[in-house]
């Protein structure tokens, strides 16, 4: 599998509400900077982004790249809270594992659809 | 030019402060989808985009792939009002303009920025 094959075979995983096996595609110790900060590790990561996973509806994959250590994806989510919520996601692949991910949404719907 | 090139040379002219140039790769009718909704038209994306290149005080491409008519990038940015805004840029580019751009980042910080 290239750097992308795992790449999107853990955001049809996620999208696809897997969290399981999306958690296969994931080191242990993988460090994701995400809008908010630093997250490390698989499990820390999981209480970050599965939440987030049971409330997308629909998603659509925009833009996918990749070469033989890193993969690029562009997206876009219907959601419960925020009915438009595109992503854009950085991984660095190593043996079949993500191990780095720095991920950009924009939180400022989020926040709004809490304090409404 | 590839896509790329012609959206490496658009990047690396607005992330230099020379946005004159960096209009020199952008389609007329270009149609921007931003978090803040929809822009069309080259001087009404000139208006959202030169004002934030303004505060960028540096930058540094974090990766950029392409195809014959697509790129897609993502980057960090130090800004005077947010020390840690990157982004990410899905361009379509015709006959070496762009005509369309999506871009995601997280508007959060550059409110609270404003309110604090």
């Amino acid at each position: 599998m290239t750097a992308l094959d795992t790449v999107l075979a853990y955001h049809h995983a996620w999208t696809g509400h897997d969290f399981d096996l999306a958690m296969r595609y994931l080191a242990d110790d993988i460090v994701c900077e995400a809008p908010a900060g630093r997250i490390e590790g698989a499990a820390a990561f999981r209480d970050f982004m599965e939440p987030f996973s049971k409330t997308v509806t629909s998603s659509t994959l925009l833009s996918a790249f990749g070469d033989e250590t890193t993969a690029l994806l562009m997206y876009d989510t219907v959601t419960i809270p925020v009915p438009h919520a595109p992503g854009a996601e950085l991984h660095t692949v190593e043996n079949g594992r993500i191990t780095h991910l720095r991920i950009i949404f924009d939180r400022l719907p989020f926040t709004q659809a809490r304090n409404s």
